[in-house]
């Protein structure tokens, strides 16, 4: 068994990833920590956990070195860089669900969030992408998971930028429910906030774009234009993108090349033709599910679909995990999606 | 593994059911039925189901006896009892969802729904609530599931009733998410005839009165009145009853009667006191929350709350069925409750 | 026209106040307060106003005595009674939408609140709930508007208890929509935590429960039980009211009752027999919309439905200053409820 | 005062037009018809008119020429010009609702929908976008009123056609709520089919692209690309619109421009710099609210919101009346949007 634990357990990162893990067949979570919510039992604060996971939680600040096989971090961005650096080892390994090992190129990141203050962790860091990346995540030691609207947006294109098929600008519309904003209590979260509404935010300055314009550069020199959206839901993401091919293909050649290329891929699903992705269809699994129309002038549309706490986060992370590792893939993330 | 069928497998229930069994470590789902959809596969009626079950439905109407160890009827009230003649055998267990099995008294049934048409069959039917019957359903071969509202009533009151403890009028405020009414199409579940509004329904009329009524009648003479309430929302029942107790209790010596009661229960868990269930905690687990106050006087209210799909349907056939077959009675129904 | 305040203008009520009067044709909005926003437009804060009242906010601190006819007071309990202190004078009128000047009986306010510091005040405060207390309300300088559980629950039983006809128990089962928690930003208002989810609160300790009690007990001595509940939506409350009648009567009979007893007022709307009210038939309007049923053995069941913001506070505060100053008790509050 | 007729008055446009109504202080709504609930009380059918508007609702087939100075059609796309031919005459106003009239070319109507009917009458008929064709609108006896998605998008990018300052695709990526879907009895409009879940439909394929596209094309040669996407919830459509300008101009310039187009329309609201509008801040008004961004390289992002049963049906219809009739273009039309 893997001993497993969980840094900054209380937000909804952290509480999803208790719910898969407590099923999953070779993991035992033997650490939770909370500042906020320290010396309580984690069943208190979620009742849903009663009778199933009762661990109280520890201070996050205190010292957990050499405790754990796997860490996750759930810790805000910017901040968590530092725990990591007193975590790292050669026997364990790191999965930080922040943005803070995302990025490569350290000047990206400090241009969006703030200096980063290990870059020589960043330099071993892989960004924990399975569907393009499963190679180096094998192995690794520490794991930058992805961004929840970038998984969404960079499988959508990913089969198209690899065989440099696109041209012109990529505009990609995102709309993700409103867990994705946390747990923290602030206005735009409230209930009477986002009930019965529906806004574009952050538009042109959300810091997710540099995360998918990094990607695309190692493909293709194309501008990404990315809105975000807050949905009046709990859960899942949509994005639709558009863009353009160099040449005009077919709908079905299109189809063709995405089931081919996620081909041994467990969690990526491509749709019929004629039939799109409901976030309803992903939503509680860690699949993402992707379905696109093309026309006959070379214009093309693509619609994705993932759950932003699964495989936005927590499920993805430990398919990161189980990768990494070099166990099977799929392992605790088998629930199907739940409906209605 | 055990050959299970699904009659009826478009509607929420059987969709539900579907979701829970294809985890089911003894259980292999091969047949799957419906009279909309037949000869299409259920994975594209429901896409959630791509790639983790893509069976082909195939007529209701067919006759499917001697085909499955178990059988789950997910028919209409009324028309259930006619396919379940047709199956019935001393080889299967047969685990009907509608009502046409949950009435001992034939004359409750005949008055409350439409005249029996198996009256045999339904004096051999156990009512399947486990909490209360388990020994009547061991080795039992056609089970009456019992209705999601009376499932959420009666494991509120049974402990009280069991000990005679009530007395003077039992009033059940109940209210429901959308799913309860199903995937039929009618102007009454449409998303903007329900979404940002409130409503009671049936007041005085609905038909698991009766069913909770009889159940009351075993242990005590009291006058049940259940109101039952339609909630914005996919999933979830919360039961508010008020009562009275025949000599005050602290609230605590009645919690710990409901502890010892339950206490072999893997899916009745008790609050603490000063703790209330919320529908969010039981929501696709099979778990009822059960939490109360009582006060000076005598006067008592209990709160519970279940899945109405899980607990108060799907979920509590499986556990019949894991019970009636004699394997482990939570295998299938480990999925801890989703939040958020 | 009538130079009216509003001190404390950006939490819920305040906006439906202002949304509400910017069409009364016999008022101007000249004075709206809050500390948080001081300095900046209201429209700046809420968009919706843009280009319809685009008033600048000043500090609520500040002293606003003699500036307006009429002033409403939308300010937390127990906050409240200090501001009328200093704006009390007798040539305007206070609305005060707070609980501080709803108790008669002091020592009730001080066992649920706190010490009240202007008992004086007190005194001459008139309960604003103008279905009972009109004569009274006609001419008051100083006005406690009720709570919008009480206003809800009050309304559905006022003409039983008139009459001295209940007997027993008054259990009151409420659901109210989230915009009765106000703007704060708590963790259980978050969408996340409240969507897709249902729950009581405040079992058995809701503060509204003596300020219903209090009015129970001017006509008969009944014990109430009142248990709130949160629903997933933004507006509306609906209360289900279990009791006995001393007598058996038709329901026909007490819903003549009702229309008698409502007969001059114009925002109580009672149901046909066999009709229950729906939170979004009163949605945006002051309206209270009341059905009921009785049966054989004397129970009684009924069903009170109004908008939380409006009658429940906002609504009633412009009907209750309508009255008060002598002018068409209707004016400003004629929008329909608005559906879907 | 106006004698109105609404010719299918029990789907949510007829509802709309009749709650907006019965306040404006120049009209009497003196026939509503409906074939499904004919002879009944509209306020039996929806109970939010109790006290309000309590006329019976005659069938709509039956002949109601010269009864009314005004005639709302509210019937679906292909029947209505069928009952617009029967109604037109040189004394009432037609204003229709449905697609029939908004083709000032039948070849697109044709291809889009079917053979017209009444190829005279479509001749004569405006395209009822007020602040388009305001000077066509006055006087006129039949007028078309728009579609919702294209009333969205059309207003976002009118003054950029206009100046001709466009260049490439024009993407259309549009969110409405599920009104906008009808009251009729459909799978994919129930609660469970929609609420917690988001996602595309008609992509590629929706009959309201050509009716953008045809606007578009008055201007300049740019191809548009549309897609709609299903909200959970009520009402509201927001669209983002992508798409390049000719020269790069700064986001204030573009902004100026936009105020200057519309400085007279009172229903159009151009949001500030960095501001951007959310469908809560429109709902239940008449307003069309349009905020901006554009970037060095050209590339803009418009974000434009309304209430799809008000400024994208009902309250367009009444706005256009009142233009047609040459009476205050707002009238019955100033209630401000309600929040939350």
């Amino acid at each position: 068994m893997l001993n497993v634990g969980i840094i900054g357990a209380t937000g909804y990162t952290g509480v999803a990833l208790i719910s898969l893990l407590i099923n999953h067949p070779l993991v035992k979570i033997t650490l939770v920590t909370s500042n906020t919510y320290k010396g309580k039992r984690i069943s208190d604060i979620f009742p849903l956990f009663r009778g199933l996971f009762e661990e109280t939680l520890v201070p996050t600040d205190d010292d957990h070195g050499d405790k754990c096989d796997v860490y996750f971090l759930c810790l805000p961005h910017g901040t968590s860089m530092a725990t990591a650096k007193t975590l790292f080892n050669d026997k364990s390994v790191l999965i930080d669900l922040s943005a803070d090992f995302r990025f490569e190129d350290l000047s990206i990141y400090e241009k969006t969030y703030i200096k980063h203050i290990a870059p020589e962790l960043a330099k071993q860091a892989v960004f924990g992408l399975p569907e393009l990346y499963k190679d180096k995540i094998r192995g690794a030691k520490i794991i930058g998971n992805p961004g929840c609207y970038p998984t969404s947006a960079i499988l959508a294109f990913y089969p198209l930028l690899k065989e440099g098929l696109l041209s012109g600008d990529i505009f990609i519309d995102s709309k993700s429910g409103v867990s994705g904003a946390g747990r923290d209590t602030k206005i735009g979260s409230l209930f009477c906030e986002v009930s019965e509404g529906f806004r574009a935010y952050n538009v042109g300055l959300h810091r997710h774009e540099p995360e998918i314009q990094k990607e695309v550069n190692k493909y293709q020199d194309l501008q990404v234009m990315f809105t975000p959206h807050l949905l009046p839901m709990n859960r899942g993401i949509l994005s639709t993108t558009y863009s353009r091919l160099k040449n005009p293909y077919k709908t079905s050649d299109i189809l063709d090349l995405f089931k081919k290329t996620y081909k041994d891929e467990p969690f990526v699903r491509i749709m019929d033709e004629g039939v799109y992705p409901d976030t309803r269809f992903t939503r509680f699994s860690n699949f993402c599910d992707i379905g696109l129309k093309t026309f006959e002038d070379g214009r093309i549309v693509i619609i994705s679909t993932i759950d932003n706490l699964i495989k936005g986060a927590s499920g993805q992370a430990i398919q990161n995990m189980n990768v990494a590792i070099g166990i099977e893939e799929t392992l605790g993330l088998k629930t199907p999606p739940q409906y209605p």
